[in-house]
């Protein structure tokens, strides 16, 4: 943890510092066995619980001091914790014990014919600097995951929740070193000058990977800036594709589930597209709910004669990510045509077809390129949980690495380890 | 392929026409079966022997001109193309054509408990942009990887290959539509332009991954002007540590192999660290063999007490990729110092432990952080026919996708499927 910083010389070395610090603590961890780590995140838990009243405390000046931020009422929602938030975050790391340690995982072996044994192993990164705006559990849930994958973790979160994430972080912290962990397994950087972040991601030599977490711009300031790989998604501009044979009844309630549910988070649905056989029957209906629930439509020409009612939709709906109840909507011709439009304007993260085809599910699936592809479910499944990871430190619509809700093996990288009894090479 | 350009505005008008066809014929070839891909590959291989007349005439027009470009004979022989080494080169296509289709392979599967089927599968990148340096093997070998991880691949070789890496392409390419391939999964940038290389990087929309394989200058080039994630290594700074309970004649047979088999390749090795209890009978011996076999030593102080006719080291010495027959060599005091040593100048390729102990060869393994970590065999081994991966595109030695040899599955990424019945979040 770094202290309160008088210019911006002593602000850079100590961003040098941390870093490096993180660098060697990393090394150490990586040998932690699993047994060493579970025993931080059970510790951990119950000092969450233990020093409740001192968290709470620290977080009720966060939000007394939020609308001098400017946060509005959701964001300092979001910011609130509760003794039932608490235990939740508490809970949270039990969980994140129960799960398999990914670090040593051998994901394949072999003898050579000149009888090297072969193996890659599954190790840490090393370092991960994670980058997050008001939510103060993200604090918790990311220091689980970095340290129980054997990484050490620098997290950076926003200075509208520094006290909650102070107070979060030093019961973090405090339990390391009677855990047998480094210290500086978990550092958070306390100062609430801007420049840390860039001063950080300029030290590729030190750390590993770059995680952002919040909005677009907070995502694209850390990507122009990182030298390191960032994980990253910019938007979820996610398609709820209705075949010509879709269930109409199924459909309406994936849409509504896509759309309705939780409309500000990037699995939510953005579009909706009907194929032109089943607009005429589904899509007077279909309107009529969504717009009940207090989402505006926005349509196309074709599915405007079908519901008048609907805003005009302009060319720039098709790529935006409303993060709001509005949803743009369009008729389509074909299956080929809804996977063309997809192609065009999606964000590649998730994308659902309503169909009871099973050439169109299969062909759908197939063509369409996005980190997850559903048939006949609601676009919110893409989430770690809901997929089996356990946990997600974030979600990526990048190709390199890892793609879709990153998990606990997400964060790691392997190591090829051969034995041998002198082999050379002829 | 491009034809012979006119001015520069077109020039970037073409990359990108480039850049967009391939793009296309990648969302084609990702859907192409496994046994199209083979035929490809099969009847390739043949028809590089049916034209291979027509390929030697071409690679002679380059052989003639590269006194001019100034290649010494080392890379003439490189440029070189015979009857033996084309019919390698046909053969190759057939051993990648055995190799398993890493696309569509299931990674993770499970039933979640509210009855979604979910599974993780392997899909192409989509575009691959190879940029490689004189030779022409390259051409077919990165076609033949790509098109078989059913990736698009946009060609770029070095000016001194630029008739033989057409001829070698004009095969490849003449044989993609008869085996329902689109046209475009290989193309040649056939500019000799430099420039191409910088418009085609700045196109991430259209390009997937950049793998350049050339020279560190290369590399560093690429690295810079890119926008999408690159495939490579800097370079290959690879130990040899020498234990105290080393086999002496084992460890005399291992850095011989590693240091003088092909001296110029990024997994020779660089430095030999010997423990201070072996060094004394190991290094006079050990550096007599070097010398014999034409090697420069350039020891540490401790080493040249007992080898005094080793050249004085300079510190830049430890972090050098000498791709030559030169040796950095030190003596330490313990396995701790070797890691530590590696720690600070390794480059995170290769490094080996010549050890009969088991508890110090358990310990290197698991605290030596480079992409393949050896014990008792030669730093030769770090390559993808050794480790079994059946070929190579290039060695990463960055954690973040993929590290080490480079084969087919690293040329994919994964995609999450989902199969519903109308399952909503609640």
């Amino acid at each position: 943890m770094m202290s309160q910083l008088a210019d911006v010389t002593d602000l850079a070395t100590e961003c040098h510092a941390i870093a490096e610090r993180a660098k060697a603590a990393s090394r150490k961890l990586a040998l932690a066995p699993g047994s060493v780590k579970n025993d931080w995140l059970m510790k951990a838990s119950v000092s969450l619980m233990d020093r409740s009243a001192e968290i709470l405390a620290e977080n009720a000046k966060d939000v007394a001091a939020a609308p001098s931020f400017g946060l509005n009422p959701a964001a300092i929602d979001r910011l609130t914790l509760t003794p039932k938030r608490l235990a939740d975050i508490a809970r949270s790391l039990v969980d994140v014990a129960g799960l398999p340690d990914p670090v040593g995982e051998v994901i394949a072996a072999s003898k050579r014919p000149n009888g090297l044994d072969v193996s890659q192993i599954r190790v840490p990164l090393g370092v991960i600097f994670m980058i997050y705006e008001s939510r103060p559990n993200v604090t918790v849930d990311a220091a689980a995951l970095c340290v129980k994958s054997g990484n050490a973790a620098i997290l950076r979160g926003g200075k509208e929740a520094l006290h909650s994430n102070l107070a979060l972080y030093r019961v973090l912290a405090d339990e390391l070193e009677g855990c047998g962990l480094p210290p500086h397994a978990v550092q958070l950087v306390a100062t609430t000058d801007r420049a840390a972040v860039g001063y950080l991601l300029a030290l590729p030599q030190f750390i590993d990977l770059a995680i952002p977490r919040g909005g677009e711009s907070l995502i694209r300031r850390v990507v122009a800036d990182a030298t390191m790989p960032v994980l990253k998604h910019y938007t979820g501009n996610c398609h709820v594709y209705v075949d010509a044979s879709a269930d109409e009844a199924m459909a309406i309630d994936i849409i509504i589930n896509s759309k309705v549910q939780r409309p500000g988070v990037c699995n939510a649905a953005e579009t909706l597209l009907v194929h032109s056989y089943a607009a005429s029957r589904f899509l007077p209906k279909a309107a009529a709910m969504l717009r009940g629930l207090g989402v505006e439509l926005r349509g196309d020409e074709q599915s405007r004669v079908l519901v008048p009612e609907m805003e005009p939709l302009q060319p720039k709906d098709w790529d935006t990510e409303f993060l709001d109840k509005i949803l743009a909507v369009g008729v389509v011709d074909s299956l080929d045509s809804a996977i063309e439009h997809i192609a065009r304007h999606s964000s590649g993260h998730t994308e659902v077809i309503v169909t009871s085809e099973l050439s169109s599910a299969r062909k759908f699936v197939a063509s369409v390129d996005s980190s997850a592809v559903i048939v006949n479910a609601s676009t919110r499944f893409n989430d770690g949980g809901e997929l089996g990871l356990g946990a997600e430190i974030g979600i990526s619509t990048d190709k390199y690495h890892a793609r879709g809700p990153c998990g606990l093996r997400e964060l790691t990288t392997t190591k090829w380890v051969v034995y041998g009894d002198g082999q050379i090479r002829i």
